[in-house]
C-alpha cells in the first residue's frame, strides 16, 4: 500500500505525536514491573478523574485480550453471552473469547450495528425455558461505536443494562472505538457507560492513536475479584507495564482521546459528503463517528485503489468500507472526493 | 524503589537507546496492520540471516504469550509436557499454559536449575507405562539461561533433543534470556537452538533492551501450520504489528542484542566478585549470565535494601537474587560493593 | 407422572427386554476393565459386520459424550462447526462441545429441522474471507433423524458431505436417533452414513432402548489418531466397559435396534393420524419418524395433560412435541385419540 | 485372562446380586429423565440419612467424572490443586482434571501414599509468596483409601482440613474406595468425610458392586450452586438417570456397601498373611483394606501369571499389585497361597 492514501483501517495509522513524545518520560531508568509503578499509579488516578473513584482499572495488551478477560471475569462455563452477528468477540477474534470462558455466543441479527432489549428479552427467555439443559444466559455485550460506525443512544445503553440488571445479567462494552463514540454523542466517558448501567468496559485507545494497549475497566468492582490473577494466566500482564499505562496520561490528561477522535469522525463527516455527492444514497448506514460504509460498482472501486486503500467489507453487495483516523487529512478527503466525482462522471 | 539502584529484575530496565529511536523511523505513517508490513518483512529476514531460511517467526506480546502458544501448537491436550521444577512455564504464569494447552506438566527437580535427559527418560518411561491412562509425554521444555541463570551446555541440549526424536517426543526451549546465553557460551543463536535440534524457541529480548514483544521461532516448521490462527485466537496478535516487528530491525542488525548482554552478563560477574569478596561462599550457583543468587544474612540484607532493590528469593534459606540488565553501571556495582564490604566487616 | 401415559420423550422408556435379559449373560465374574474384554471384541465385530471393517468403533457413556468427543477428534480451537439453530449439540448440551473444542459454532436457521449445502456454502464463504482473523470452518455437523423428527434424504447427506469434502471439511452426523431414520428411510445404517460419506458418527442407542451408552463410529479413521487418549481424558471410559459394549451384541445381532425403531415409528404415525383426525392441519413438520410436533389450544393441552405426558415446546406458538418408544403400545394411542376427540368436539 | 482368578482390580468384577436384582425394579416402564423421578429421590433421601440433611448430592458416570466435575465446582481456573504425587487424578486420568478447570496441580510426594498437612503447610506458602505471578492454592485433594490402599485417620484428615480453612482453602476426598476405607476404619461414612471438615467427596460404588455410576456429595453447599449445569455441560448427567440413581438405594438401604467392602478388606488380609508366610516381607505397604503391593521377583511373578492375574505395578523394584473385591473367594486366596508357597520353597 506503499505511497497510497489509506482509509484500510484506524490501526494502519501510527501513534499520535503526543504520546509518541512522552514515551522519552516513560523510559526513565529502572522501576518496578508489572504495574507497581508511578506511571501506573497516575493513569488509573486519570482513570478514576473521568470514570469516579469506585472502579477497578487493568492495562492489558491489545482489544481481544481485554474483551476475552473482561468476559471470563463475567461468567462461568456454562453461561451464554448475547451480541450482535456483527460483533467483534464472535467474528474477528478467532473464537478467542469462546476457547477462553467455554460460553455459548448467542448472536443476534444485527439493525444498522445494533441490537436492542427486545431481542435480547426474546433470547433470554428461551435460554431459561430449558433449564440446565442449556447455557444460562449472563452477558450482554455491545459494542460502542458498533462495527458499522453506528451509536447506541444513552437511553438504549441504559434500557439493555436494565433488561439485563432486572434479570440477573450483566453488560459488557466493547469500546475499542469509545473516542469516536463520545465525541459523535458529545458526552462523556462516564455518561456513556457507567451512568448507563455498564458493568465492564473494555476501554480501547490503540486504533486512537496509541502504540499498543487497552484498559479494562470495571464498575462491578465485585467482578475484579482475583483479576490480577486472569490477567497474568490470560497472556496479558505486561512485565514493562508503565509503556502501556504511561500512554494513557497524556492520552486523558491532555485530553488527547478527543483531539484524535475529534478529527477522525470529521474527516468521515466530510468524506460521506464526497460519497454522497458523487453516488446519491450509496452510504449504507448513515454514521457520525469514524467507519463509513458505502455501496460502490466494483469497476469504480478498482479504479480507486489504484491511489487509495480501503477493504471491500461484502463482496456480493459491492459494499467498501472506510476508516479515518487522527492523522487523516482533509487534503486526502479533496483529493478522494476530486478522483471519484471524476470517476462518477 | 525510587532513587534506589535496582538489582530487581532486567525488566524492570526501561527500553535501550538504539530500539528507542528506531520507534521513530517505525511510527512513518500508514501500514497495512497484523504483520503485512514491510518493518516485519525485513525484521523476518534478519531472523532467517540468524538462523537459516527454514524457519517460521511469528512475533507475540510476551514470554508467556510466546511459551503458552508454542506448546499448544506442539501439543495435543492428552499430551503432557516436561520440565524443571523451577521452570517459568509452571511456576510463574499462574499456569497459563496448563489452562491454553490442557496438558499435564511433569516437574522434575532441577539440578543448578537445569534437567536431564537421565531424568527426562525416567519419567518419559513411566508415562507410557500406562498407556492411554495416563497422559503421553510429548514435549520437554528447557529454559536458557535457566531460571537460575545458570546455562546448559551445547551438548547437553543435544543430549535432551535426541531422547526428544528418538521417542516422538519435541523440544521447546524457553528463551526468555536467551542473548545472555549466547554471549556467556560464545555462540550464535542458530548454534544453540536449531544446530542442537531445538523444534521451537520462545526467543525473548524484553529482558534485553526492548519495549513490548517477544517472537516465536519455528524450526520445525510443520508445527507452524494455521499458527497464525493460533496467534489471534490465543490474545497474542498485535493490530500496529510493526511496533513489535520494528524493534527487531535494530535488535538484530545491529547487533544490539549481543551489546546488551554482554553488558548485563559483565556487570553481573563484577558483582559475583564482590559478592565472593565480602561473603565467601556465599553463592549459590556459579552463574556466567546476567542472574546470581547468594545467600545473605537477612540483617545485611535489611540494610542493603535501604540502597539497593532486589528481591528475597527463598525466605527460609535467605537466598536473594540479583539481576543486571544492559544499562546496570559499573558505578552501581562499585556502590554496592563497598556498602556490602562494610556491612560485613 | 405416576400412571400417565408418557410421550415425553423415548428416554423416559427403561430398557427393552432383550437387552435387559442378557445383562445376565455379561455379568460372568472378572473380565478385564476399560474395553479390554470379549464383549468389546464381538461388539466391536458386529460394528463392522453393519459398517465394513475399516472403521473405528469406541463406547462412551452418552450423546452428548459421543457428540462432544467425536467434534474434539476432528477439529481445532481454531476452527468453526456449522450447524443447524435446533441442533442439540448448540442448544441442549449447556456448551459442552464449545467448551471441550474451544471451536467457534455457526448456527444456520433450519429448514424443518435440517440445513443444507448452499447455506453451508454461504458462511464457509464468509468464514474464510477474513483469512486468519476469523474461526476457520472444519465441521458440519447434521442430526438424522433432525430434533424435528425429520429426516435428511440420502442425496441430501451426500451432497453436503460431497461440499465439505470439495472445501477441507468434515462431515459429523449426531444419531442420536439414527435407528428411527433408518426404518424410516428403509435403509442400512452404511447407506445412510459411511456410503453417503459421513466420516464421524455418533451412533446413538440409549433412546432406543438401552440402559446406557453410544457409540462413536469413525469412518475417516485417521480422525481416531490417539482417540483412546481423548476418550478417557473427555470423562467416557467406563472401567466396566464390558456393561456398556456388551449391550450392543443383542442390539445389533438381533436386530433389536431394528424392532424397536419400527415399534417406535409406527406408533407416532398412527398418533399423527389421530392428531391429524382431530385437529386436521395441526402438525407442524410431517415425519416419519418417533417424533412428532403439533400445534394444539393450550385449554386443550391442559386437559390431556391430566392423563398423558408431553411436552410444551414453545408456548408462544402452542406447539406440543411428542415422541414415541420402543415401548409405546396401540392401545396408548388409542386411549390418547378417543380423549383428543372428545375434547375437540 | 479367561479361565484366570483375578486380582487385577476391583472393577474387573461384575455386579453385586443384590444391585443386579433391583435393576429389575428399576426398569418399570415411563419416568422423568435427568433425575427426576423416585429412584433418584429416594437414593438422595439414603444419602441423607448417611450424612445429615443438609448436603446436595448428584449422580455421575464414573470417578474420573465425579473428581474433574468436584474439582471445577471448587475452583477457579488460576488456582492451584495439591495432591499426592500418585494421586488418581493426576497420574490416571490422562489430565481430565486439569484440562477442565485450567488449574495447576501440585503434587506432593507421597508417604505410604498419604500427604501431611506439614508438606501441604509448605507448598501453600510457596503457592502465595509470589502473589498473582503463581498459580492460588485453593484444593487439598487426598484419596481415602489411598492408591496405595493404606488411610487416612481421622485425625489425619481433620488436620488437613483444619489447615485448608483456615487458610480460605478447600478440602476434596476422592472416595472411590470410601466404603472400604469406613470397613477398615470402623466409623460411617459422615465420620470420615462430614465430620473431618471435607467440603466436597466423589462417593464411588463402581468399584464395589455397582455397574456404573458414582456420586458427588456436597458438605459445602455454596459450591453446589448451579451445577446442574456443570453436570450437564460437564457430559455426566445421564438421560435415564434412574439406572444410576436406582443402584445406589440397595447399596446404601441395605448396607450392600458394607458387606461386599467387608468381605474384599477381609480376603485382602489374608491374601497378605499368604504372602507374608511365603515371603517375609514382602509387602510393601500394610495394608487393612483391599489393595496390597507387594515384592516379588520376577521369576515367581512369571510363574503366578499362568494361573493368576494381577498386575506389575513398578517393574524397576518388582512391586507387585493385588486387589481384591466383593466376590473374591477364600478358595481363590487358598489357591494362590498355595501355588505361592510352592514356588517360593
Amino acid at each position: 500500500m506503499a505511497n497510497k492514501i489509506s482509509f484500510g483501517s484506524d490501526n494502519y495509522a501510527g501513534v499520535c505525536p503526543e504520546v509518541m513524545n512522552y514515551f522519552q518520560q516513560i523510559n526513565c531508568g529502572h522501576v518496578s514491573g508489572y504495574g507497581e509503578d508511578v506511571f501506573t499509579e497516575k493513569a488509573i488516578d486519570l482513570f478514576k478523574m473521568e470514570f469516579g473513584s469506585n472502579i477497578e482499572v487493568f492495562f492489558v495488551y491489545n482489544g481481544t485480550g481485554a474483551n476475552t478477560l473482561s468476559l471470563e471475569a463475567m461468567t462461568q462455563s456454562y453461561n451464554s453471552i448475547i451480541c450482535s452477528d456483527v460483533s467483534h468477540i464472535i467474528v474477528h477474534e478467532v473464537t478467542a473469547p469462546q476457547k477462553w470462558t467455554g460460553c455459548k455466543f448467542i448472536s443476534l441479527p444485527h439493525l444498522k450495528g445494533k441490537i436492542n432489549f427486545e431481542q435480547i428479552k426474546t433470547v433470554y427467555e428461551e435460554g431459561i425455558f430449558w433449564g440446565h439443559h442449556t447455557a444460562l444466559p449472563k452477558v450482554v455485550s455491545i459494542t460502542q461505536s458498533t462495527e458499522y460506525g453506528t451509536l447506541y443512544s444513552l437511553t438504549e445503553i441504559k434500557n439493555i443494562a436494565d433488561y439485563c440488571h432486572q434479570n440477573n445479567m450483566l453488560l459488557h462494552m466493547d469500546g475499542a472505538r469509545i473516542s469516536n463514540a463520545c465525541v459523535a454523542l458529545d458526552c462523556s466517558f462516564k455518561e456513556m457507560t457507567k451512568d448507563c448501567g455498564v458493568d465492564v468496559l473494555s476501554f480501547g485507545a490503540t486504533k486512537n492513536g496509541l502504540m499498543f494497549g487497552d484498559a479494562i475497566v470495571f464498575f462491578n468492582t465485585e467482578l475484579a475479584y482475583h483479576f490480577d490473577y486472569r490477567q497474568k494466566q490470560g497472556l496479558q500482564l505486561h512485565s514493562k507495564m508503565r509503556f502501556i499505562s504511561g500512554q494513557f496520561i497524556p492520552y486523558l490528561e491532555q485530553k488527547i482521546w478527543k483531539k484524535n477522535a475529534i478529527q477522525a469522525n470529521k474527516m468521515c463527516q466530510l468524506l460521506a459528503i464526497q460519497l454522497e455527492k458523487a453516488l446519491p444514497n450509496c452510504l449504507v448506514y448513515s454514521s457520525e463517528t469514524n467507519q463509513i460504509f458505502a455501496k460502490i460498482p466494483s469497476i469504480i472501486v478498482e479504479e480507486l485503489h489504484k491511489d487509495f486503500h480501503f477493504y471491500l467489507f461484502n463482496a456480493k453487495e459491492e459494499v467498501v468500507r472506510f476508516v479515518t483516523s487522527f492523522d487523516t487529512k482533509e487534503s486526502d478527503i479533496v483529493m478522494f472526493g476530486n478522483k471519484l466525482i471524476t470517476l462518477c462522471k
